[in-house]
C-alpha cells in the first residue's frame, strides 16, 4: 500500500500544543502516515477563509490523501463531523461550510456525516473535537477503513455563498479581494477566464484609492512605482508591486472591493 | 519494526535554523523517524512553561514515543543531560525540571544521567546542546538503543514545584492561570474534580477585575456578552468567551490568580 | 533504498497556503520522501539570508539530501533555476546567488541549469516556480533520477560577494553582524580561527555603543549585568548576554559593524 498522506488545516496556530496532540493521535493509528501542515494560521474561527485555502491546495496534493480540517467555533454544539470524498481525496471536517470550496469545484461528491463513535478517541471531550473525533477519524481512514464505515450518505451538508463577481454595468464588474498572502499580493476573486479578456483589451481596476489598468506576465516586468495586474498561480487575477508589499502599499485588506471596468 | 516517533518541543523559535538542524542529525542517525513538533514558541528559557506543555501532550503519542525536550537556559553549565522513562515513553532533556509534569503523572518512572559520549555529535559545542547531545541521543534511542546504554539511574534529578490551588478559607481556593491559548482561552490549574463539584453548587470565579458564577459543558452555550467556565480538553478548569480572545476581555495573564469561592 | 531526505528553505511564510502546495507535489512524486522544514521565515526576497541560513544547516543533514531553496524575486524572469551537487548533497534553487555559502565550503561542486521541462508541473505559472519548477524538480531528484537529466552543467552561476571581516589597522579588524538569533544572540562574521587567537591576547569588541571585552566559553559564566563574547556553535564569535534578549540590550540590527581590536 502506497504511504497514506493527510493534511492539517486548522485555526489552532502554532505556540499551542493543539496540532502536536492531533498529531500523537493520528500516528497512533496510522503510524506510517505522512502528515503535512497546510496552515494553522486561519484567523480563529475564519471558516469562509479556511474554505478559500482548503480548495487552492487540496489538489496539488496525490490522489487519495485525507484533508484534515478543524476550524470550528462550533465545537460542542449539535453540529455535524462529516466526510466527504471528493475529486478522488478524502475531507473530515465540521459540518459548517468549510468543504464549500471543495465541493463546489468537484461535482461528483458524496458527504457523510460521522456517527461511528467506535473511531472517536474516548471520552469525547465538548471542546476539543479536533483530537477526539477529527483526528482519529482523518487517520482510521488513512490507515483503510472503508468511508461507508463511518456513517450515512447526507444531502444537506452546510455550504457557504461563494462569492464571485457581478456585473454591475454593462462594461463594469465588482469583485473582492479574497486573500493578501505573506508578500502582500492582492488575490482578487476574478478568475482567469476574465484575465484572458483582459489581455486583449484596455482596462482599468480600482481598488482602494488606486487604479491599475496595466497587465504583466510575470513580476520583473513591473517597473519599481508600479502596481499591475498579473495572473496569478491559482488561475486568479492577482495586483501586485515588485518586491514591495501592494496591500500595505495601496492600503488595503480582504474583502474590499475590485472593481473592473473594460473600455 | 513499528516506526519510531520524535517529538520536539523547544524554545528555538521556527524563524531561525535550529530546529532544521536538530532534525537533520536525527535523520542522519535514525533515518525512518516521523519527526513530530509539539511547539516550538515556549518563551525564551521558560522551563515551566515547557514542562507544563509537555504534561498536556505526550499521552496523546504512541507508547515507546521519544520526547526531546530543549528549553536550555543552562546549556554549558554543569547542568546534566537526562533520559527517562515514563509511563512507556521516553523523555530527553536537560535537567532542569522540565520533564516534572511527567514525573509527577507517571510515578514508576526511571531516569538516567547521560553520559555515553559515543552517542554525542562531535565535537560537543557549549551552547548548541540540542544539535550535539540532546537530538543525537534522542535519535538513537528511537532507532533502538537500549536506555541503559547512555548512562547510570539517578534518583535526584531536579524538580520544580508544581502549582495547585491552595485553600484560603472554609469555601475558598486561591489558584492561577496557567496558560492562555491562541483563542484566549484561560486555562486554571484547578482539576476536573473541582468541576465535577462546581456542577452541582453555585460558584464565584474571580479574576482580573471579572467574576464568573455560570458553568457551561460547550462554547455554543455562552451568551455574546457573557465568560463562562467551561472543563477543558484536558480536565482543568477553562474560563471563556465565545469567539472572543477571552484573555484581551478580561486584561489577564499567565500567572495572575483564580479565586474560587463556593456558596 | 534509504528513505530520501528534502529540505525546504523559503521566504514563503506559513501562514499562506505556498509551503504545503509544495510538499502536496513533491508527495505526489516522491512518496517516501521525508520532508523537513528549515525555516519559511526568510524577510521577503532576502537571497543573502537564506544563502547564510543554507550554508549553516546543509551539512548537519545525511548526505545525499536534496535541499530546496525558494527565494526567488525574479521568478518569471529569465533567471535559470539550477542543480548543484556538492559535498554529496543536492540543491535545487533560482540562480540569484542563493547557494554561494554552500558553494564557497564545498568546493568539487557541479552546477546545472535545470532545463528539462519533462520534470516540470504543467502548466508552469509565471509566478510560483516553487510549485511548478523547483518543488518537482526535488521531488524527481529524491526519487533517483540522475542530476545529469535534468540539465547541463554551467559554470557560470550567480555568486553573492561573500561577506569577512577586513582589517583595517595593525592590529583592528571590520566584521558585522550576520545574524540576530531568536534568543538575540548576535552573530558575527569573525571565524573560530579569530576566537583561537582571542583565547589569548586582550581584545575589545565595539558594537552599537557597546564595548565587550571578556571571552567566555558557556552562557552560565556570563554575569546577570554582562555581555560577553562566545564561540557560537557553527564556529563563528557571537556577542550575547544572559537570558536577555542581547540585540535589544545593544539596540543593533543584522549588518551593523562589529570592530575588533587586539591590544
Amino acid at each position: 500500500m502506497k504511504r497514506p498522506v493527510i493534511t492539517l488545516l486548522t485555526d489552532f496556530g502554532l505556540a499551542d500544543h493543539y496540532v502536536g496532540v492531533m498529531k500523537g493521535v493520528m500516528l497512533g493509528i496510522c503510524p506510517d502516515a505522512a502528515l503535512v501542515d497546510i496552515t494553522h494560521e486561519i484567523s480563529a474561527f475564519a471558516v469562509s477563509e479556511a474554505a478559500w485555502t482548503l480548495a487552492e491546495t487540496w489538489n496539488c496534493f496525490p490522489p487519495g490523501t485525507v484533508h484534515l480540517v478543524v476550524v470550528d467555533p462550533g465545537v460542542g454544539s449539535p453540529r455535524r463531523p462529516i466526510l466527504a470524498e471528493a475529486g478522488g481525496h478524502f475531507f473530515v471536517a465540521p459540518d459548517n461550510g468549510v468543504l464549500s470550496g471543495v465541493l463546489d469545484s468537484a461535482p461528483n461528491s458524496r458527504v457523510r456525516e460521522v456517527t461511528a463513535a467506535a473511531y472517536f478517541r474516548q471520552p469525547v471531550s465538548r471542546t476539543f473535537h479536533g483530537r477526539d473525533i477529527f483526528a482519529p477519524v482523518a487517520a482510521h481512514l488513512a490507515a483503510g477503513i472503508a468511508p461507508s464505515r463511518f456513517g450515512r450518505p447526507i444531502a444537506d451538508c452546510a455550504r457557504l455563498a461563494v462569492t464571485v463577481p457581478v456585473q454591475t454595468g454593462p462594461y463594469e464588474w465588482s469583485g473582492v479581494i479574497s486573500k493578501i498572502d505573506k508578500f502582500g499580493n492582492l488575490i482578487t476573486d476574478f478568475d482567469s477566464q476574465t484575465w484572458a479578456c483582459l489581455s486583449i483589451r484596455p482596462f482599468r481596476l480600482r481598488v482602494g484609492s488606486s487604479s491599475v489598468s496595466r497587465m504583466v506576465t510575470s513580476y520583473a516586468e513591473i517597473g519599481p512605482a508600479e502596481v499591475c495586474a498579473i495572473e496569478g498561480s491559482a488561475g486568479f487575477l492577482e495586483i501586485s508591486a515588485r518586491e514591495k508589499n501592494t496591500a500595505r502599499v495601496l492600503n488595503v485588506k480582504p474583502g474590499d472591493p475590485v472593481l473592473l471596468s473594460i473600455d
